[in-house]
């Protein structure tokens, strides 16, 4: 199985089609424009500026030859801005040292974009961005400007810590994407010679048998060789993989040679669960629960699925089955957010879920959606389609504002604005979208998601088409020599309704697999299909397959009921609370005093047609029980409770916090 | 209304007696070792080394005279230990910069227990202590081993942060203290000689115009006052009142200073909340809400109201009534505990009073019950020793172990072990007491403030006594010239049975006010009295009042019914919860999945006799309703929920964790 070539899909949804639309029209102009620090009212990026910085040093370097001398590396520290009042040098560096990536997530955004949509403009600009880029890679081929500028004697001394592999990573994934998207191989060179460097260094036959502290290069390099053919870059991916956390431990080797290079003594923490927070505190193969920084995680397990599938490695596949598992059955909100503490923005525990003080990043339930689509691609469940739509229309889309101007990095469950204000072990969540940020990995992220959505929801093998995510669009699909044209038509996430047309110019053999998700009545699904075909339900998929030939058409109707859910006992802050969904969408209460409200389940939810934003959206009128709010001291004795009838409207937890800065809440007393 | 002199109480009671019996058979030679270094398995804490060390240094002194040099003031930071394997060195200061207040607060507890029990072996290792002390003090009287060993050049220049007038408020309180058990007055002039010089520096004539950054200086100069009847000492603790908070703020001016001897740039805070921690934000006559540190906080409210009752100063003691509003109308745990937050160990917003991640320092504790016994000094209302009452049995007490050798320094409202192991922002929460802290601030405190209960238990005027707390004890009290023998009787905490008996050598006049806490039932209180006297009851305490002579008795049973408590709506972690208390204790649970129970509030709750560690208390069955702990997965569709009925035994609070490492839990879903 393979994600389908978005280039070939063209999504006519209005709901998808929407959002990329708006990640068009104004998350990669806006982004652009903040990468040039042309946003006065934002945090500054300095990303274009540092590209520029080291373009200049080549030149120099080019000048001067063998006089060019670059002072040594004096550690600047893991970011670095101007003092208030001071004017940025141009040949300094700035930003977080991984700052490069903001602009590589920028063009692999603009390429999906321009994949299915061609803009001259765009297209210049990114072609603009490339060169710049080329400009500033070494001619050695490394290419990272935090140490092109800060000192390149300290290249690589720190994989730990300082991201150069996951610039490698995304460099990839740029220009990859945009090979794929516009034919022109310029990206796609620089990133070869800078994969190509790193393979000399830390190939099979290379000085540093290191690798990345922050992951990314492993999926990335997986693709490189999908798309170069090239084995060297799957061989290094490996590496990567087989490395990590194996004994001597490659981080306590680059502290123990740092301290030796500062005449310092070297004291190995005793902490066994050191390098938990990188994933390398065991070999991968032996990792069963999913620790660490989350985005980490989730990128690393999306690489091990990716080399596992390409070398068909039974014992990657296995790792990665017992790390979903971990992260789905034990760790992971109900909005598919990941990461429950802010400490190491991490996975906490197992079922330690908090609500108001939880990380949720939105990069990490978009890593989740790549691990889910890779695991899919190892085995066709529909469990991972599940989650994958979970994390997708809830905690994903949460990440940004109904205008696409404003972000949320945290994306908690439970928010009350005072709290967030006033209590400083809540610093990392937000009440309200914030328009830039400093670490702005999440914007980015979300475009390149948004705009390459096709390929989680169609996957596709020779003979057959998997329907993993529903939503409206065009494609072909060739299947023994045969172009069937197909269309589906649907009004996802609101109704449950699916139109699968069918055109083939002459008879072919095909199966489209339609994903039944968890969230549907099995029993009443209404299926209608054209006569002759078989129908056979496997792993959460309908597969309905036979000979197709003229317009054909399967019609699905998934009834989406609302649904009250409640959380593993285990889960300590959801005990005695329920929440609501719909479909894939999980439901919340914007408002005051939403403490203060218990669900009364009894009483029927009715979904209700609305809008946020000008944007339709079906709501849900559900009954409450609201407590009366009087209390005649701190500490009183005990009445049973006055409460009276009420009734809220919740709306779509993705659509929260677009107008205005009120109370959130999505689990409620029951 | 001034304190008993513990020196004419003697404490029969039998839950008191055991605890000061524990506080000078265990803590007391206990923390003499610790003080000493001479407990393998606890935390070092090198106090009498720095002690020693300065007082070497003196000896260097007088040998050398003009040739002395001591080195410059190189900062070692706030704590300074010796690396893995380093041995100590002789001449260095080891600890947190104000180890030197733990050898303070362990004079002043055995010095109270000197007071009303003699023991010369006791005696001669204060004796000892102090020679120490006096010793190590400077020949100007300056008094505090960090910057003495660390560099005396830079006394007094970081008053914000570097705790030496923290120092000399603890070294006065342990020096009066022993004064009054023993009457030697070698410590008190030690004491007197260091806040003489502080008074030539900070006082009206002084150079530095500040004020101490950790308050307790303010009323332990208000006591040195009282003590000596010198006026200086109380001049300068209205000084640091006044001063503290005035534009332009004083430690603004220090880091200003400090700027300017680093040849470095100023750049003052825009945070109008900057010094909040350290209350310092405003003048202290307009704060209104009890802010930042929590036993900074009540250690300078509790210098608030001794400055302000001994000057009559109103707007000090209106600003008393504010804070202490403050703190017990919107911050306080119903443990008494305060403090909502780790950061800072300070108050959080009004009431954001979570139980798993309290902070409710134990020293906090002891500081409200300083603050409402000096809130009874002003006014004999009830409510005060409502609260005094409240803090001390349950957060207070909790802070020890039953068997008086291990400690809590944060006493949460709600624990599970795997929680505090795993979860790093709980990283400030223990689920079992330790043995000696690093800052080791909290096991002295619970010894001094245990040897000195009498002096909260009873206070006096001319003609009346106040039995604030109840407590089986003998006493006397001289009226018009007639010596009364008073003796309290009473199975308090565990029953409501008081017995006052009064022997009078000839006819007196005298009140004895006998406080009704807030726990009872007033119109069930059975009273038995003298005849002809009057009863009179006023601000929750009863005034028996009338002509005494001979033996008579005043009999009260106050009734003692279980109570079934909720919390403010506006306490969001209490919401839909329920905690128990009968007369003064809150109770709790131990056990396991502590989260499933659900306290069944229709089903009565009986006392009953059991033991902890061999210690009689009342115990109570309360009947639970305990969810089913199955789960079919993380996420699945809300049923209503099983519940079994359980009983469960819950135990006082301050009893927890006596046996084994368990889940604890005060607050209960109903």
């Amino acid at each position: 199985m393979k994600p389908a070539d978005i280039k070939k899909v063209k999504i006519t949804d209005s709901f998808w089609g929407r959002l990329q639309e708006l990640v068009r029209s104004e998350m990669i102009p806006y982004q652009w424009k903040a990468l040039n620090d042309e946003i006065d009212s934002a945090a500054k990026s300095y990303c274009i500026h540092n590209f520029r910085a080291a373009a200049r040093l080549n030149e120099k370097r080019r000048e001067l030859g063998e006089d060019f001398k670059q002072a040594k590396f004096s550690d600047p520290g893991f970011e670095v801005w101007p003092c208030d009042g001071e004017q940025p040098q141009p040949d300094k560096f700035y930003g977080f040292l991984f700052q490069d990536t903001d602009l590589y997530k920028w063009i692999e955004a603009a390429a999906y974009s321009l994949a299915t949509r061609p803009d001259p403009g765009l297209e210049a600009t990114v072609d603009e961005a490339v060169k710049l880029i080329a400009s500033a890679q070494h001619p050695c081929g490394y290419l990272d400007t935090y140490y092109l500028l800060c000192g390149m004697d300290a290249a690589f001394t720190n994989l730990q810590s300082n991201h150069e592999l996951y610039c490698l990573g995304h460099l990839i994934e740029a220009a990859c994407a945009y090979y794929e998207a516009a034919g022109k191989d310029g990206l796609l060179t620089v990133a070869r010679r800078y994969a190509d460097y790193v393979y000399e260094r830390m190939g099979p036959e290379g000085d540093i048998p290191g690798y990345p502290g922050h992951e990314i290069a492993e999926m990335a390099l997986a693709r490189l060789y999908n798309v170069t053919g090239e084995k060297k870059y799957l061989e290094l991916a490996k590496l990567f993989i087989d490395r990590r956390g194996q004994s001597p431990n490659y981080f306590d080797e680059e502290r123990r040679a740092e301290a030796r290079r500062l005449g310092r003594q070297y004291r190995q923490s005793p902490d066994l669960n050191r390098y938990a927070y990188h994933q390398a505190h065991m070999p991968v193969r032996e990792q069963k629960e999913a620790v660490g920084h989350a985005v980490r995680a989730v990128y690393l397990y999306s690489g091990m699925a990716d080399v596992g599938a390409l070398t068909d490695d039974e014992t990657l596949k296995k790792a990665c089955v017992e790390l979903w598992r971990s992260i789905t059955r034990e760790k992971m909100y109900i909005t598919g957010g990941i990461g429950g503490t802010c400490v190491g923005e991490a996975f906490s525990y197992p079922f330690d879920l908090p609500n108001d003080s939880a990380y949720a990043e939105t990069c990490a339930a978009v890593g989740l959606v790549f691990f889910a689509r890779r695991m899919l691609e190892i085995s066709p469940c529909g469990e991972y389609a599940d989650v994958m739509e979970q994390a997708l229309y809830n905690c994903v889309l949460s990440g940004m504002s109904q205008d696409g101007k404003s972000f949320f990095y945290v994306n908690p469950l439970e928010t009350v604005p005072e709290a967030c204000r006033k209590d400083s072990r809540l610093g990392h969540v937000k009440s309200r979208r914030q328009k830039w940020f400093g670490c702005a990995c999440c914007p980015p992220n979300l475009a390149r998601l948004i705009e390459s959505v096709a390929s989680y929801a169609i996957t596709e093998d020779k003979n057959t088409v998997w329907l993993n995510l529903f939503m409206g669009c065009e494609f072909t699909k060739e299947v023994d020599g045969v172009s069937l044209k197909l269309s589906v038509e649907t009004d996802m996430p609101f109704d449950g309704g699916v139109k699968l047309k069918i055109t083939a110019p002459s008879a072919a053999y095909a199966s489209f697999a339609i994903r039944i998700p968890h969230w549907t009545d099995k029993d009443l699904i209404e299926i209608s299909l054209p006569d002759g075909k078989i129908q056979k339900e496997k792993d959460g998929y309908l597969y309905i397959s036979g000979i197709w030939e003229g317009e054909e058409e399967i019609r699905l109707s998934l009834p989406m009921p609302v649904r009250i859910m409640t959380a593993d006992k285990r889960v300590r802050e959801c005990l005695g609370k329920a929440a609501v969904m719909r479909g894939p969408l999980v439901y919340c209460a914007e408002g005051e005093e939403l403490a203060l409200y218990r669900l009364n389940t009894e009483k029927k939810i009715s979904p209700e047609q609305g809008e946020i934003c000008g944007n339709p959206i079906t709501l849900l009128n559900a009954g409450f029980k609201k407590l009366s709010s009087n209390s005649a001291g701190l500490y009183t004795e005990y009445r049973k409770p006055e409460e009276t009838e009420e009734n809220l409207r919740l709306i779509p937890y993705f659509a929260w916090n677009n107008s205005g800065e009120k109370e959130m809440r999505v689990w409620f007393r029951v």
